[in-house]
């Protein structure tokens, strides 16, 4: 019975992720969906992205938590229209929980959204949410097992970011691992090589997205 | 709906999980459930924790995966009696899938047994598996606002290992603040600083579970 009723809720998952895809199509909105680890740097990469982004596109936020706001008051910080997210409890973020809070964003005055997910390598890939583009983050201090370990996360993404980057002599790290496996389960998404402290690699990153922003506004 | 038929899995779930529980009371097995996010470095810990305890107690290791057995290898490599359990994609383990495999390992034989859950700071906590002692570890490169953001995982464990200690110098880890939120949610337990790689601070929780273990099989 568990696995029928989980079926039922994602084909509904998918059928609402399809309306929230169409209704930003309206705006001529692309969603951004951003996955990893706690502590991957999910919230440290959007700061950058938004600081690299912000002279050519209107960017929004939607900030998911289990709990709190430390993320959402960061963002918001900066003048960027956010809206906190919080799910309970919940270990990832579905399409519905999107459209119902996607009215509290000003649509007609944006261009890009990010979304940053529930901090987990596994859940949160199970679910489209009406983004255009998924971006998962790996951090050096997370090592180099986890394309092996967490398949789906990496092999259902429209990029791969090594974040941290600039923490690669700290750690034993074999970079040639990450990338034969993201490779072989993933071979046409580019990766990315970026450290948000020091603003390195966040360049190409955000040329990307703003290609596949133009293209999903064309 | 969803909801109604979350509660009887984890209604069931907690009902196995105490079944498991006396089974392992039976052979005076202590089982040790560590938690922790993806790369928080549970199988180092592990292995160093053997490597402390192996003179004093027979130990068993359970390696939870959502795929491959890479970190089964690992222990097994040690000599250490290990079974994998792949969860095929679920991002927790459950206490049927332990109850199912402990006939696997030589139970007579073994005084702990270390259960590696699934790397994810969410779910694994939402679910007993008939352990008699959870440790949760955050490693440092992970962020000072985990607790805050993931209070389940921190709130209902034994124990809180800051693992990669030494990396302390390298990331901006606010100690005081993971410190003041742990004691306020869960006041009672210990906090371990440990650095699995150089050795520092596994003597101290090495006695920790020794002394829970001697308690469990007095």
């Amino acid at each position: 019975m568990e696995i029928k009723v989980l079926h039922q809720i994602m084909d509904w998952n998918e059928d609402v992720s399809e309306e929230v895809k169409a209704s930003l199509a309206s705006h001529n909105i692309c969603m951004i969906n951003v996955m990893g680890s706690p502590g991957a740097g999910k919230t440290s990469l959007i700061t950058s992205l938004i600081g690299t982004l912000k002279d050519r596109f209107r960017i929004g936020v939607i900030e998911g938590d289990i709990a709190g706001q430390v993320d959402a008051e960061r963002i918001a910080g900066l003048g960027i229209p956010t809206v906190q997210l919080n799910t309970d409890g919940a270990c990832h973020i579905e399409a519905m929980s999107i459209q119902h809070i996607l009215p509290s964003l000003p649509l007609d005055d944006l261009d890009l959204i990010f979304v940053e997910n529930i901090g987990n390598l596994v859940c949160p890939a199970e679910f489209r949410i009406g983004e255009s583009l998924r971006i998962t983050l790996l951090s050096i201090p997370e090592g180099d097992d986890k394309v092996e370990k967490y398949p789906l996360m990496f092999t259902d993404t429209d990029c791969l970011v090594l974040n941290k980057y600039d923490m690669l002599p700290y750690f034993d790290f074999d970079e040639q691992r990450v990338c034969s496996n993201y490779g072989t389960v993933n071979p046409d998404a580019p990766l990315f090589r970026v450290s948000s402290r020091s603003g390195d690699g966040i360049c190409d990153l955000a040329d990307f997205i703003a290609e596949k922003a133009g293209n999903s506004q064309s």
